[in-house]
Order: structure tokens, then sequence, then C-alpha cells
């Protein structure tokens, strides 16, 4: 029983006879290899070398999507049967997950890539803040006491740097409107085991790292505000996704992705760091 | 007295009637205001902005030549007197420093420049190292047996990854050629006081400094291999220079030139580890 997945944000989706990923009940995620552009290529290509590179540690390897390998199955948009990447669900374990995905570095084009390609890519990283913050939200829902919040994608792609501030602030609040109250900030963000502590265990790996360049991929951050209440782990976790555009590192760090989580977890470090001086005045 | 300064590895140079910086006996550099395309304004405005910070830490402020203000001089290309930067001359307690001059980040252009700046830079950057390493060598010099390596333009401007390497082995080495001797890896980049060292501490500052951003600005590394052999202090430094197009934060960390900073601190560090290795095999 394949079905559109409820909780995507960003992407391709299985939707008015589109080719987009499905999952099952069981916690796997489908995602339809691509023929037009190689992307799917790319990403298959990617998760081949990374799941029998001995060079990644446990602890970073745990950032990443498993990998069951392919599968043959129906294509949503009805074209048939077709190879499709089968991946963990990220999302199975969650009843109502507030997902941002955050697509890190301030290029997305990469040199190897068609001159189009790059064309199109540096012109939305102008007109994003990819240029500007060194990362651009590419989607997001957050639940609360009204349900979702999931903004369409062309004011999702007007975002400016407030606007990522507002963002962060509502992921870890239990309210919505223009005064957060920060109710989860010290638990989601802050902490020995929260976001921040584990954007800055990949930040480690990507300063050394020198084999991959993650081009144009996320970071995705969950929170399961039910979950958390109910006191049950994890609330909250760290992926990174979307490896249609990984090349060779070349023995060179990835400095692209690298500066702009830097930048992302600065930002996470100032909402943290407001919410404390939120608090200490309440 | 004034005179072109003689160990000038990159930049406009005061040669054949152009316009370029001078040098006094008494360590000051004179580095002519533009008038043409407001670069000298810029770099101006921020060394006014930057002296008068006092959100500065001290170990930061070392690293920027010292500012003395403007002063009405000559002009180099004899068009009468024009407004210079006095500056601090880095070279000027060094008879025959080595010197790399390394434009920082994987961009040199920025979003408030004008479409034509932009596109030059974009094709400059993806034509040398800057896009694929996120730093390019704008100029060397290197004293060693024969005298001074000082390659072209034209040269430096098509280096590669391995040209890199070479270029930063040939600055620690005490002879020329394929088999580089690495006689001065250890005490020049390595140590508590060596240049890695000193990288770091900019790294540590630029994670979190979110007043300016430093476009097409350059670290400069000195080393006087004679200071060294005869025990004089400092044989090496570390310096920022160029600030022209340094643009306002807004905020946000400097994630370019972070990127660029933590590429170039891995080549550094590789360079020793090599020369470890050579040491040991030995």
């Amino acid at each position: 029983m394949l079905k559109v997945p409820e909780h995507q944000v960003a992407g391709r989706q299985a939707i008015d006879g589109k080719l987009g990923p499905l999952i099952d009940n069981s916690g796997h995620f489908y995602k339809p290899l691509q023929d037009d552009d190689e992307r799917g290529t790319g990403e298959l290509t990617f998760y081949h070398s990374f799941s029998s590179n001995t060079r990644i540690p446990h602890h970073i390897r745990r950032f990443f999507p498993v990998f069951y390998g392919t599968q043959l199955l129906k294509a949503s948009d009805g074209s048939g049967l077709r190879p499709h990447l089968v991946l963990q669900d990220i999302t199975s374990d969650h009843l109502n997950p507030s997902i941002l995905d955050i697509k890190i570095g301030s290029r997305t084009w990469y040199l190897e890539a068609s001159n189009d390609y790059i064309q199109n890519c540096f012109h939305r990283d102008k007109t994003t803040t990819t240029v500007s913050l060194g990362f651009r939200i590419c989607g997001l829902q957050i639940y609360n006491e009204s349900g979702f919040w999931k903004p369409e994608r062309k004011l999702v792609r007007s975002f400016t740097a407030d606007d990522v501030r507002s963002v962060l602030r509502m992921f870890v609040s239990s309210n919505v409107g223009p005064e957060p109250d920060f109710c989860f900030a010290d638990s989601v963000y802050g902490g020995c085991d929260g976001i921040l502590e584990r954007l800055m265990e990949l930040k480690t790996w990507f300063e050394d790292q020198t084999m991959y360049h993650f081009c144009s991929c996320s970071v995705l951050l969950l929170f399961d505000k039910e979950s958390f209440l109910k006191g049950k782990t994890p609330f909250a976790e760290v992926k990174l996704i979307d490896f249609a555009h990984v090349v060779d590192g070349n023995g060179v760090i990835d400095h692209n992705l690298l500066g702009g989580l830097c930048s992302f977890i600065k930002f996470v470090s100032q909402v943290l760091a407001d919410s404390k001086g939120s608090t200490m005045e309440d």
C-alpha cells in the first residue's frame, strides 16, 4: 500500500499525476530515479558510494537516511514501472512533526554542471537568501495549537533574514504570532542532545572530510511537539537529505556547505540566546 | 623619499606611469584612493569604521595593517596630488621576505555590486581555484638559494589545486624543485606561534563576527627565512589586506570568507602533515 507522503515540505510531489516520492506503512520512502536529467542516477551513485565507504564515522552515518537499495515500482505519474531508491522514511515515527528543510551553501551549482543549470541556480541563489545567508529555507511545516502552518513555495522563496529568524522562533514555540513563547527552545536547540549540538558534530566532520561535495543538499530539522510532551524520544532529529548533486571532493573540504552550515548554526544560536533573554525578562 | 614597493606581489603597481602604492623608509605604505570606481572610498570607509570599532578584540586587530589616516601625495601616475591611505608597510622589517597573497572566499562579488562587476568576478572565480578551493593565490614571491621566485600573474591565475600544494611546500623549504625539504614547515606552519595557529584564531573570530563581510580580501602570509636563521622574531606573519569591497554584515557571519579560510587551513594542515611524513621517512 503505497501513498503520497503526508509530511513532504519541499521537492517534487506525487500529486496531480506528477512524478514524486511515495511511502509505505513500514517506514520506507520510495524516491523515483529521474531519467531526464541524471539526477536520480547521481543520487543512486552517491548512496552506493556512501553506504560502502568505510571512512564514514558511525556518528556521522546517523545523519543520513538509511539506504535499502532500489526497487521497481509503479511510478506516481502513471508512466508504469520505474526504479525507485528505497530510503528510510524519516517522518514515519511521528504523528505531527514540525519540519524545516534548509538547503545549505551559498552556491547550489557546481563546475561540472551544464551552463543552463549553472545560470538557473545562479539566479535563484541571488534572489533567495542563499547568497546572503549561505542557506535558504526550501520548505517547512510547523505544528501548533491551530494545526499545521505550511506556507506556499512562493512565500518560502521570498523569505528574508528576518523571516528565517521568525521561522526558527516559531519552530520551538507553542503559540503563533509575533510574540513566540520559545517554550521548547532550550530542549530542542540547546542541551547536549539538542539540534545545535548535532549541527556542531556535522560541522566538525565537514571541517575535515574531503571525499564529497554536497551541492544543493538540505539539512532537515524535525521536531515532534507531541512526542516531547509525552516524554517520547527522539523528539527532534537532524538529517541530511537530497544527494542528486553530490560531486567528488578531490581532496578539498566542502567549503561551500561548511560556510553555510556555520551561518545556520549562528542563526540557531542567536534564537536560543534570544529565548534565554526572553525567559529572563519574564 | 617615496618609492615603489619592492615586495608587492599582487594588485595594481606603481610602474610604467600607472597609479599604484608607494612606500617610505619609515614603515609606511601609501595606497592611492581610486576615484573611478569608489574602490578607494570603500577601503577608507572600512578603515574608519574598523579603527573606531570597540567590538574588535585586541588579538584580532593585530591581523590588520595599522591605519594612520590619509595624506595628499603626488600620485605615481604623474596626475598630481591625490589622497592616499597611510598604512603600515608589512614588509618593512624584512630583507628578503617570502610572501603569499591568498584571496579568500569562493565568491569575490557581492549582491550590492554592479552587474558588470558581478559578471567579471563570476567568470574569474570559475576559471581560477576560487570556486573549487574557496580561495586563490593572487601573487607570490618565494626566496630561496637562487633568489626570488616570483611567477607572472598569468601563471599564478592558472594554478591548480596541486600547484597550490607545491607553492605551500616551497614556501617552507630551503630548496627548489620537485622534492622540497620542508626545512621550515614545523616552525612556520606548526607550533603554538605558527601560521596554522594564527589562522585558527581568525577562524574562531569569523565564526562569530557579523559586522563585516570581507569580499575579495586577502590573507597575506609572510616568512623571512633570514630572520628565522638569525633567531629574529617575528619571522612569520599573517595579515588581512585589501578592504575595498567590505560590506555590512547585517547580523550574518561572513560565511563566504569562513568557508574559504577553513579550506585554506586544511591545505596548510595537509602540507604540515606531509612534512612530518617526509621527515619520518628520512
